[in-house]
C-alpha cells in the first residue's frame, strides 16, 4: 500500500477560505498532521478571490484550527508547524489570467497537485477549462468535486461531459463525505469479513432495512441555496443512496475502487424504477412548520428568510425502495431524511426476520426481531440487538444489544470522514468516491420523481417541527405491517 | 406459571449440616428470601445424625449465611427472621424409627415435601426405602438427587430401580447444577430467540464446538471421594454432556420439561461410539504433576493426602465427540475439563466457519473467524467476536468482541444455580433437570471409555500444574488443524 506520510503533493483549494474549508478541510489537514500522516514536503494553496494578506491569513488558519477537539498545550508550536505548508493565492475563477499564475506557483514538481473545488457547482466548468489552458490538467494532476453535481440527469450529463474534456475518470474525485465515515468501511468490513452475517445477508433471513439520515436544523440561512435544491437532491441523490449501495452490493472479488464500484452501480442499475402512480404510493414529500426544536419555539419553511412564501421546496423525503435481483427479492429498502426532525442522527438498520416459531414469553414482541444498526450520526458505533433471557425465574425474554466494546471506542479518536477522503485522493485511491456511472445512474432513477415534482401542483405535505415527519411517512410502512425505528436516542 | 412466592413448602434436606447445605443450599434460600420468593408459611427441615441443640443449629444457620454477599446492614434482622422458618430433625438414615418421626414432624399439610438427598449416593436406597415405609412417598412429595448418581451404567441402574420402585419419575428432580446457571439457561434464549443465531447452527455454518470446565484446585482433602471418581465420572458425565446437549440440541416445540428433555436424550443417543481404538485416538487422560498454581509450588496427584502412590484416576479429560445427525455431521465437539489447570473457567466457544475469500489484509488470521462464547465461570456472560475495521487510513481488519452490555450485566445481581434449581423444585418444573433417560444414555456411551481404562495399565498422561493438561490434549485438536481457546483471560 503507498504511505500518505511518504507521499509529498501540492493541493489547491477553490473557494479556500469558504465554509466548507475552515469547517472541515483545515481541521482534517491539520488532524492528519498531527497523525504523521502529512509529509512535510507538500504544499496547501488557499485560493480565493478575496485578497488576503500574510496577517490575515495567519488569522483565518488559526480560527480554522483553533476548533479541532485535540488543542493541547503543544497547539499554538504545532499550529505554527503547520502553517508552513499553508498560502494563498489570489483568484477568480472567471479570469485566466489568475490559473496562469497558478501554474507559475505550483511550478513543475513532480508530485501529485490535487484540485479540491470547494466552490459552487456553476463554476465548476469554468475551472475546468481555465486549469487546462495553463497546462495544469497534468497526468498528476487529481481532482475534487464536492456535491450537488448537477441539478438532475441532463445537467449532471452536460458539466460531465465538460469536466471530461480535461480530465480523465481516473484523475476525478466525486466526495460523498459520509462514504469516507468509519462506521461506512466498518460496514464493508463486518459484511465481508464476518461469515456469520454475510450469509444472512439476503432475502431469506432479512425483512426489510431502514435508512435514516435526520437533521434538527432547518435551513439555517443557506435558503438561496436550498430553495434550488431540496431534500431530495440534498440527500437521497447521494448520501442516502450511496449507503444503500454499500449496504446492498455484492461481495466485490477484490477491494480494489473499480471492482467495488462495479457492485455499486449494479445496485444502482438494479434499483426498480419509480414511476407515475408509484411515485404517490412509494415517495413522500414533506416540508416542516412551525413548531419546536430542542425546546425552543421554531418557524415553519415557508417563514424562513429567503424563501418564497408558495414554495414547493421539500425539506422532508421518505421512500421505499426495492432491488431487484436474487440477493434483495421482496426486501424493502426504506429511507427518509428531513430537516427538523425530533433528532439528528444516521442510522443504517437491518431488520433481520422474526423467528419462525417462538416458544418463550414474549414481553414486547415489536422489539424481539434481530437488528444489526450502524451509527453515523451523532457517534459512529455498531450495535446488534438480540434477544436474551431476564436473569431470574421463570424464562422472560428482553431485547439487549451487543455492542462493539465501548471502552475500545473510547481509545481512538474516530477520524472525520474528511480526514480518509482527503488521504485517498493523495495517496490516488478511488474507492470511496463516486464514479461518473453510478453519479449518472443516481439521478436517471430520481429523474421521473423530479420532473413529476415540478409538474404537480400539489404541495409537499406538511409536519410540525420537532416531529419524525408527516403522517404520510408512519402510513408508507404501515401498510407494510411495518413501523419506524426510533433513531438518536 | 406457578409463582414461586405463592407456594408454601415443606424441604427435608439430608446431609442438612453438610458441606453442599452449608456452601450452596441454605445461601441459595436466603438469597431467595431476600428476594421476597419464599412463602414465609414454608418449612426446611435439616435432618442430620449428628445432634444440634437451638444454639448450635442458630450458630450454623448464621454461619451459612455470613458468606452470602448481601449482608446489609438488615443482615441480622433478616437472618433472625429467616431463621424462624428452619428447625433440625435427628435422622439416621439407616434407622426406619427416625423416619417415622420425621413424618410426624411434617404432619399432612397438604403443600409440596420437597427430599433433598444432599448425602453420599450409598444411601440412597435406604433413604427412599424408609420413606416409602414412612408413607412419606406421597404424590405430593419430591425427591432431589445429587450427583454422582451411580459409577457406571449397571450401578446407575441398580440405583434408579430401587428409586423407581417408590417414586415416580415426575417426582425424581436429578440435579445438575451447571443447567441452572443463566448463561445456560440465556443460551437457549439466544438460540431460540434469535434468528440470526438459529438459522447458523449448524454443519452448514459451524467449524466446530468448544467446551471447556477448568479447574486451578487439586483435590483439596477429597481425595477418599475422587480417588474412585475421576474427572470423567465427575464432570463429563454430567456437566460437561449436559452443556453438550443444551448446545446440540433441535428446537423444542414448546418449552415444556418433557419437550425439552426428549430433545436432549436424542443428542445422546445420536452420539457417535467411542470404543475399541477410537478409544485412544479420541479420549486424552491426564494426571496433574508437580508445578506452580497461582504462583505457589503445588505437588502432584499422586503425593496428595489419601491418593495411592500408583494411582490411575484421571484429574484430566479431552475427548473429540461427534454427532451422528443431520445438523451436526461433521463439526466435532471437543471437551475437556481437569484440576491444575491454568485458570478456573468454564466456556462453551461456538467456532463459525470462515469467510470462502477475504478481501482485507488480516492481521492475524487464526483470530479471524467469527466466535460466539458463552462464559459461565469464573464470570456469567456471553459474547461474540467479529473483525472490524481498525479506525485510521487503510482498511487493516482486526478481531473485537460485541459484549452483552456490561452495564446492565452489573445492575443485575446474578442468581446462584441452586437457587434458579430450588425454585424450580418448589413450583415443579422438571426442565432444568435430568431425566432417567438422560443419566442412561450418558452412561451407556461413557461405559466402554470407563471399562477399557479399568482394564488398561496404561498410566495417564502426565502434565504439569499449572498448565493446560498434557500435549496429547493439544495434539488431538492439531490433527484437526484446531487450537484450543485460551479461555479464563
Amino acid at each position: 500500500m503507498i504511505s500518505i506520510c511518504r507521499t509529498p503533493f501540492v493541493l489547491v483549494i477553490f473557494g479556500g477560505v469558504g465554509d466548507l474549508s475552515e469547517r472541515k478541510l483545515f481541521p482534517s489537514l491539520y488532524n492528519m498532521f498531527l497523525d504523521g500522516l502529512l509529509c512535510v514536503d507538500s504544499r496547501i494553496l488557499l485560493a480565493s478571490r478575496s485578497p488576503l494578506g500574510e496577517v490575515e491569513l495567519d488569522q483565518w488558519v488559526a480560527n480554522a484550527l483553533a476548533k479541532t477537539t485535540r488543542s493541547g498545550s503543544e497547539h499554538d508550536i504545532n499550529v505554527k508547524s503547520f502553517r508552513q505548508m499553508v498560502s494563498y493565492v489570489r483568484l477568480d475563477a472567471n479570469n485566466p489570467e489568475h490559473f496562469l499564475e497558478l501554474a507559475s506557483r505550483i511550478g513543475d514538481r513532480q508530485v501529485p497537485v490535487i484540485f479540491y473545488l470547494a466552490t459552487r457547482s456553476d463554476l465548476y466548468s469554468n475551472i475546468c477549462q481555465f486549469l487546462a489552458q495553463s497546462h495544469l490538467n497534468t497526468a498528476s494532476s487529481r481532482i475534487v468535486l464536492e456535491k450537488p453535481i448537477g441539478m438532475d440527469l441532463q445537467s449532471s450529463q452536460c458539466l460531465a461531459e465538460t469536466v471530461d474534456q480535461y480530465f480523465d475518470e481516473k484523475q476525478i474525485y466525486r466526495i460523498d463525505h459520509y462514504l469516507g465515515k468509519e462506521t461506512v468501511q466498518n460496514l464493508l468490513v463486518l459484511r465481508f469479513a464476518n461469515s456469520i452475517f454475510e450469509t444472512q445477508w439476503n432475502q431469506k433471513y432479512i425483512d426489510h432495512i431502514q435508512i435514516t439520515i435526520s437533521e434538527t436544523i432547518g435551513v439555517e440561512g443557506r435558503a438561496g441555496f436550498y430553495e434550488k435544491v431540496g431534500a431530495l437532491r440534498d440527500m437521497v441523490q447521494n448520501h442516502l443512496l450511496q449507503l444503500l449501495c454499500i449496504t446492498a452490493m455484492e461481495p466485490p472479488s477484490r477491494l480494489h475502487p473499480n471492482a467495488v464500484r462495479d457492485e455499486k452501480v449494479k445496485v444502482l442499475q438494479a434499483l426498480r424504477p419509480i414511476v407515475g402512480n408509484d411515485i404517490h404510493a412509494k415517495v413522500v414529500r414533506g416540508q416542516y412548520r412551525d413548531g419546536v426544536s430542542h425546546g425552543q419555539a421554531v418557524v415553519g419553511y415557508l417563514k424562513e428568510d429567503g424563501v418564497v412564501n408558495d414554495s414547493n421546496t421539500e425539506t422532508f423525503v421518505a421512500l421505499k425502495v426495492e432491488i431487484d435481483n436474487w440477493r434483495w427479492a421482496g426486501v424493502p429498502f426504506y429511507l427518509r431524511t428531513g430537516k427538523r426532525l425530533t433528532n439528528r442522527a444516521c442510522e443504517i438498520a437491518v431488520h433481520f426476520k422474526e423467528v419462525p416459531h417462538s416458544i418463550f414469553d414474549i414481553e414486547n414482541k415489536n422489539t424481539m426481531a434481530n437488528k444489526l444498526i450502524f451509527r453515523l450520526q451523532p457517534d459512529e458505533g455498531v450495535r446488534l440487538s438480540v434477544c436474551e433471557k431476564r436473569a431470574g425465574p421463570g424464562m422472560s425474554v428482553s431485547s439487549t444489544n451487543l455492542s462493539l466494546n465501548p471502552d475500545r471506542a473510547r481509545k481512538n479518536r474516530v477520524p472525520d470522514a474528511y480526514e480518509r477522503l482527503l488521504g485517498d485522493v493523495i495517496i490516488g485511491n478511488q474507492t470511496l468516491f463516486v464514479r461518473e456511472d453510478e453519479l449518472m445512474a443516481a439521478w436517471e432513477w430520481l429523474d421521473p420523481i423530479i420532473s413529476q415534482w415540478q409538474k404537480t401542483e400539489q404541495p409537499p405535505e406538511p409536519y410540525t417541527s420537532g416531529t419524525w415527519g408527516p403522517a404520510a411517512a408512519t402510513l408508507l410502512l404501515a401498510k407494510d405491517g411495518r413501523l419506524w425505528d426510533e433513531v438518536g436516542l
